[in-house]
Protein backbone atom coordinates (compact mmCIF):
# COMPACT_ATOMS: atom_id res chain seq x y z
CA UNK A 1 0.00 0.00 0.00
CA UNK A 2 1.04 3.74 -0.59
CA UNK A 3 3.26 4.90 2.44
CA UNK A 4 1.66 8.39 1.88
CA UNK A 5 -1.82 7.16 1.93
CA UNK A 6 -0.22 4.77 5.54
CA UNK A 7 1.00 8.05 6.52
CA UNK A 8 -1.80 10.47 6.56
CA UNK A 9 -4.14 7.80 8.09
CA UNK A 10 -1.93 7.42 10.75
CA UNK A 11 -2.48 11.29 11.58
CA UNK A 12 -6.00 10.80 11.57
CA UNK A 13 -5.28 8.37 13.90
CA UNK A 14 -3.99 9.85 16.29
CA UNK A 15 -6.17 12.97 16.16
CA UNK A 16 -8.90 10.30 16.60
CA UNK A 17 -6.59 9.26 19.74
CA UNK A 18 -6.59 13.06 21.34
CA UNK A 19 -10.64 12.67 20.59
CA UNK A 20 -11.12 9.64 22.95
CA UNK A 21 -9.14 11.14 25.80
CA UNK A 22 -11.98 14.55 25.71
CA UNK A 23 -14.19 12.14 26.17
CA UNK A 24 -14.90 12.17 22.21
CA UNK A 25 -16.06 9.57 20.23
CA UNK A 26 -12.47 8.58 18.48
CA UNK A 27 -12.68 10.02 15.12
CA UNK A 28 -10.19 11.92 13.21
CA UNK A 29 -9.78 13.26 10.16
CA UNK A 30 -6.63 14.70 7.79
CA UNK A 31 -7.02 17.01 4.63
CA UNK A 32 -4.39 16.60 2.17
CA UNK A 33 -4.22 19.50 -0.74
CA UNK A 34 -2.34 17.71 -3.51
CA UNK A 35 -1.40 20.99 -5.62
CA UNK A 36 0.05 22.91 -2.37
CA UNK A 37 1.73 19.79 -1.42
CA UNK A 38 0.42 20.26 2.11
CA UNK A 39 -1.74 19.15 5.24
CA UNK A 40 -4.43 21.97 5.52
CA UNK A 41 -6.57 20.30 8.30
CA UNK A 42 -5.75 17.56 11.12
CA UNK A 43 -8.81 17.21 13.15
CA UNK A 44 -11.08 15.04 15.69
CA UNK A 45 -14.95 15.50 17.05
CA UNK A 46 -15.71 17.49 19.08
CA UNK A 47 -19.71 17.37 19.42
CA UNK A 48 -19.40 17.39 23.16
CA UNK A 49 -16.81 19.93 23.65
CA UNK A 50 -18.68 22.59 21.23
CA UNK A 51 -22.18 21.47 21.81
CA UNK A 52 -22.71 21.16 18.40
CA UNK A 53 -23.88 18.07 16.59
CA UNK A 54 -22.56 18.50 13.60
CA UNK A 55 -18.80 18.62 14.42
CA UNK A 56 -17.62 15.61 13.33
CA UNK A 57 -14.15 15.23 12.33
CA UNK A 58 -14.86 15.42 8.50
CA UNK A 59 -17.25 18.46 9.05
CA UNK A 60 -14.58 20.43 10.84
CA UNK A 61 -12.18 19.23 8.55
CA UNK A 62 -13.76 20.67 5.76
CA UNK A 63 -14.32 24.38 7.22
CA UNK A 64 -10.76 24.37 8.51
CA UNK A 65 -9.20 23.28 5.11
CA UNK A 66 -12.10 25.88 3.56
CA UNK A 67 -10.87 28.34 5.62
CA UNK A 68 -7.01 28.02 5.13
CA UNK A 69 -7.44 27.78 1.27
CA UNK A 70 -10.09 30.91 1.00
CA UNK A 71 -12.26 28.57 -0.82
CA UNK A 72 -15.65 26.96 -0.45
CA UNK A 73 -14.06 24.29 -2.63
CA UNK A 74 -11.23 21.95 -2.49
CA UNK A 75 -10.86 20.62 -5.94
CA UNK A 76 -7.77 19.76 -5.49
CA UNK A 77 -7.70 18.01 -1.80
CA UNK A 78 -8.01 14.32 -0.68
CA UNK A 79 -9.76 13.63 2.97
CA UNK A 80 -8.60 10.74 5.20
CA UNK A 81 -11.23 9.83 8.25
CA UNK A 82 -10.76 6.73 10.35
CA UNK A 83 -14.44 5.58 10.15
CA UNK A 84 -16.73 5.55 7.11
CA UNK A 85 -18.49 8.73 7.04
CA UNK A 86 -22.06 9.55 7.54
CA UNK A 87 -24.54 10.95 5.61
CA UNK A 88 -24.08 14.35 6.37
CA UNK A 89 -20.38 13.95 6.20
CA UNK A 90 -20.70 12.29 2.93
CA UNK A 91 -23.26 14.86 1.31
CA UNK A 92 -20.67 17.97 2.84
CA UNK A 93 -17.98 15.54 1.22
CA UNK A 94 -19.67 16.01 -2.09
CA UNK A 95 -20.44 19.57 -1.74
CA UNK A 96 -16.70 20.54 -1.11
CA UNK A 97 -15.69 18.61 -4.37
CA UNK A 98 -13.48 16.59 -2.52
CA UNK A 99 -11.06 14.66 -4.90
CA UNK A 100 -10.73 11.01 -2.92
CA UNK A 101 -11.49 9.90 0.39
CA UNK A 102 -9.97 7.02 2.02
CA UNK A 103 -11.50 5.94 5.16
CA UNK A 104 -10.01 2.92 7.95
CA UNK A 105 -13.10 1.11 9.76
CA UNK A 106 -16.40 0.58 8.01
CA UNK A 107 -19.76 1.56 9.63
CA UNK A 108 -22.64 -0.33 8.88
CA UNK A 109 -25.04 1.13 11.61
CA UNK A 110 -24.29 4.99 10.96
CA UNK A 111 -22.26 4.92 7.36
CA UNK A 112 -23.88 6.84 4.74
CA UNK A 113 -20.44 5.75 1.69
CA UNK A 114 -21.49 2.20 1.71
CA UNK A 115 -24.42 1.85 3.99
CA UNK A 116 -27.12 3.43 4.74
CA UNK A 117 -28.53 6.46 2.64
CA UNK A 118 -25.08 5.74 0.14
CA UNK A 119 -25.41 8.94 -0.45
CA UNK A 120 -22.50 9.29 -3.66
CA UNK A 121 -24.89 6.69 -5.57
CA UNK A 122 -27.68 9.30 -5.68
CA UNK A 123 -28.43 10.18 -9.06
CA UNK A 124 -29.18 13.84 -7.63
CA UNK A 125 -25.04 13.74 -6.34
CA UNK A 126 -23.88 16.25 -8.20
CA UNK A 127 -20.25 15.20 -7.36
CA UNK A 128 -18.90 11.66 -6.40
CA UNK A 129 -15.01 11.92 -5.24
CA UNK A 130 -12.94 8.34 -5.95
CA UNK A 131 -13.58 6.18 -2.42
CA UNK A 132 -11.51 3.24 -0.71
CA UNK A 133 -12.54 2.20 2.39
CA UNK A 134 -10.30 -0.43 4.95
CA UNK A 135 -7.41 1.46 4.87
CA UNK A 136 -5.79 0.61 8.83
CA UNK A 137 -9.50 -0.58 9.27
CA UNK A 138 -8.56 -2.54 12.48
CA UNK A 139 -6.37 0.13 14.03
CA UNK A 140 -9.14 2.32 13.29
CA UNK A 141 -12.30 -0.08 14.41
CA UNK A 142 -10.33 -0.88 17.62
CA UNK A 143 -9.66 2.96 18.89
CA UNK A 144 -13.86 2.98 18.96
CA UNK A 145 -14.06 -0.30 20.07
CA UNK A 146 -12.01 0.36 23.14
CA UNK A 147 -13.67 4.02 23.41
CA UNK A 148 -16.81 2.39 23.77
CA UNK A 149 -16.32 -0.70 26.18
CA UNK A 150 -14.27 2.10 28.39
CA UNK A 151 -17.54 3.87 29.13
CA UNK A 152 -19.88 1.00 29.51
CA UNK B 1 -52.80 27.91 8.82
CA UNK B 2 -51.43 27.78 12.46
CA UNK B 3 -50.13 31.73 12.71
CA UNK B 4 -47.04 31.13 14.69
CA UNK B 5 -45.98 28.84 11.69
CA UNK B 6 -46.50 31.62 9.16
CA UNK B 7 -44.55 33.72 11.54
CA UNK B 8 -41.78 32.18 12.03
CA UNK B 9 -41.50 31.05 8.36
CA UNK B 10 -41.34 34.66 7.33
CA UNK B 11 -38.66 35.37 9.74
CA UNK B 12 -37.27 32.94 7.95
CA UNK B 13 -37.75 34.46 4.42
CA UNK B 14 -36.86 37.73 5.43
CA UNK B 15 -33.39 36.39 6.71
CA UNK B 16 -33.04 34.96 3.03
CA UNK B 17 -33.89 37.66 1.50
CA UNK B 18 -30.81 39.14 3.42
CA UNK B 19 -28.45 36.58 2.28
CA UNK B 20 -29.39 37.08 -1.75
CA UNK B 21 -28.21 40.84 -0.89
CA UNK B 22 -24.71 39.52 0.19
CA UNK B 23 -24.40 37.18 -2.95
CA UNK B 24 -25.73 34.37 -1.26
CA UNK B 25 -28.19 31.83 -2.58
CA UNK B 26 -31.61 32.96 -0.49
CA UNK B 27 -32.46 30.52 2.00
CA UNK B 28 -33.18 31.30 5.89
CA UNK B 29 -33.63 29.12 8.98
CA UNK B 30 -34.81 29.81 12.46
CA UNK B 31 -35.12 27.45 15.33
CA UNK B 32 -37.72 27.64 18.05
CA UNK B 33 -37.21 26.01 21.11
CA UNK B 34 -40.87 25.58 22.41
CA UNK B 35 -39.67 24.67 26.05
CA UNK B 36 -37.92 28.28 26.39
CA UNK B 37 -40.61 29.72 24.16
CA UNK B 38 -37.73 31.40 22.37
CA UNK B 39 -36.20 32.02 19.60
CA UNK B 40 -32.38 30.51 19.05
CA UNK B 41 -31.07 30.60 15.88
CA UNK B 42 -32.04 33.04 13.21
CA UNK B 43 -29.29 32.99 9.84
CA UNK B 44 -29.18 32.81 6.11
CA UNK B 45 -26.57 30.74 4.23
CA UNK B 46 -23.41 32.06 4.07
CA UNK B 47 -20.84 29.78 2.03
CA UNK B 48 -19.50 31.94 -0.31
CA UNK B 49 -18.51 34.58 2.74
CA UNK B 50 -17.07 31.87 5.12
CA UNK B 51 -15.50 29.86 2.51
CA UNK B 52 -16.98 27.21 4.00
CA UNK B 53 -19.74 24.59 1.86
CA UNK B 54 -21.02 23.29 5.35
CA UNK B 55 -22.41 26.70 6.11
CA UNK B 56 -25.73 25.86 4.93
CA UNK B 57 -28.63 27.99 6.63
CA UNK B 58 -29.72 24.54 8.41
CA UNK B 59 -26.39 24.24 9.49
CA UNK B 60 -25.59 27.66 10.87
CA UNK B 61 -28.77 27.45 12.90
CA UNK B 62 -27.91 24.17 14.42
CA UNK B 63 -24.79 25.36 15.59
CA UNK B 64 -25.78 28.72 17.07
CA UNK B 65 -28.75 26.53 18.89
CA UNK B 66 -26.21 24.31 20.30
CA UNK B 67 -24.43 27.00 21.67
CA UNK B 68 -27.02 29.30 23.00
CA UNK B 69 -28.76 26.20 24.88
CA UNK B 70 -25.12 24.38 25.63
CA UNK B 71 -26.38 21.00 24.52
CA UNK B 72 -25.74 19.01 21.15
CA UNK B 73 -29.30 17.61 21.53
CA UNK B 74 -32.17 20.41 20.73
CA UNK B 75 -34.88 18.03 21.45
CA UNK B 76 -37.64 20.67 21.98
CA UNK B 77 -36.79 22.62 18.62
CA UNK B 78 -38.50 23.29 15.94
CA UNK B 79 -37.06 24.35 12.51
CA UNK B 80 -38.40 26.82 9.85
CA UNK B 81 -36.06 26.59 6.71
CA UNK B 82 -37.20 28.80 3.32
CA UNK B 83 -35.86 25.67 1.05
CA UNK B 84 -36.07 21.79 1.50
CA UNK B 85 -33.11 20.83 3.36
CA UNK B 86 -30.45 18.92 1.64
CA UNK B 87 -28.89 15.40 2.35
CA UNK B 88 -25.99 17.08 4.69
CA UNK B 89 -28.73 19.24 6.39
CA UNK B 90 -31.34 16.60 6.38
CA UNK B 91 -28.64 14.13 8.41
CA UNK B 92 -27.26 17.00 10.81
CA UNK B 93 -31.40 17.60 11.78
CA UNK B 94 -31.75 14.12 12.49
CA UNK B 95 -28.14 13.91 14.80
CA UNK B 96 -29.81 17.45 16.17
CA UNK B 97 -32.98 15.44 17.60
CA UNK B 98 -34.87 18.00 16.18
CA UNK B 99 -38.23 17.97 16.79
CA UNK B 100 -39.98 19.50 13.49
CA UNK B 101 -39.10 20.71 10.30
CA UNK B 102 -41.40 23.33 8.74
CA UNK B 103 -39.72 23.79 5.19
CA UNK B 104 -40.73 26.08 2.05
CA UNK B 105 -40.49 24.99 -1.09
CA UNK B 106 -39.42 21.65 -2.28
CA UNK B 107 -35.97 21.08 -4.13
CA UNK B 108 -36.33 17.79 -6.87
CA UNK B 109 -32.96 18.54 -7.76
CA UNK B 110 -31.08 19.19 -4.37
CA UNK B 111 -33.59 18.21 -1.27
CA UNK B 112 -32.81 15.02 0.70
CA UNK B 113 -35.89 14.79 2.48
CA UNK B 114 -38.66 14.37 0.01
CA UNK B 115 -36.53 13.61 -3.25
CA UNK B 116 -33.07 12.31 -3.62
CA UNK B 117 -31.14 10.72 -0.42
CA UNK B 118 -34.65 11.00 1.34
CA UNK B 119 -32.45 10.83 4.43
CA UNK B 120 -35.39 10.20 7.58
CA UNK B 121 -37.06 7.22 4.80
CA UNK B 122 -33.69 5.20 6.02
CA UNK B 123 -33.99 2.18 7.97
CA UNK B 124 -30.61 2.90 9.66
CA UNK B 125 -31.78 6.96 10.72
CA UNK B 126 -31.85 7.30 13.93
CA UNK B 127 -33.92 10.01 14.55
CA UNK B 128 -36.87 10.63 12.19
CA UNK B 129 -38.31 14.61 13.18
CA UNK B 130 -42.06 15.36 11.75
CA UNK B 131 -41.58 17.02 8.26
CA UNK B 132 -44.16 19.80 7.39
CA UNK B 133 -43.43 20.97 3.36
CA UNK B 134 -45.09 23.45 1.25
CA UNK B 135 -45.54 26.85 3.60
CA UNK B 136 -44.98 30.09 1.90
CA UNK B 137 -43.82 27.71 -0.73
CA UNK B 138 -44.02 30.56 -3.07
CA UNK B 139 -42.28 32.92 -1.87
CA UNK B 140 -39.41 30.83 -0.70
CA UNK B 141 -39.58 29.88 -4.56
CA UNK B 142 -39.88 33.56 -6.48
CA UNK B 143 -37.00 34.37 -4.05
CA UNK B 144 -34.86 31.62 -5.11
CA UNK B 145 -36.09 32.13 -8.45
CA UNK B 146 -35.49 35.84 -9.15
CA UNK B 147 -31.73 35.41 -7.53
CA UNK B 148 -30.55 33.41 -10.15
CA UNK B 149 -32.67 35.16 -12.93
CA UNK B 150 -30.75 38.20 -11.80
CA UNK B 151 -27.20 36.50 -11.48
CA UNK B 152 -27.60 34.96 -15.44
Amino acid sequence: MDIEIVDYMEMALNSAALAARRGEVPVGAVIFDSRLERVVANVSNQMIGRHDPTAHAEMLAIRAAGNMLGSERLVDCDLYVTLEPCPMCAAAISLARIRRIYFGAYDPKGGGVEYGARIFDQPTCHHKPEVYGGIKEEKSALLLKNFFEARR
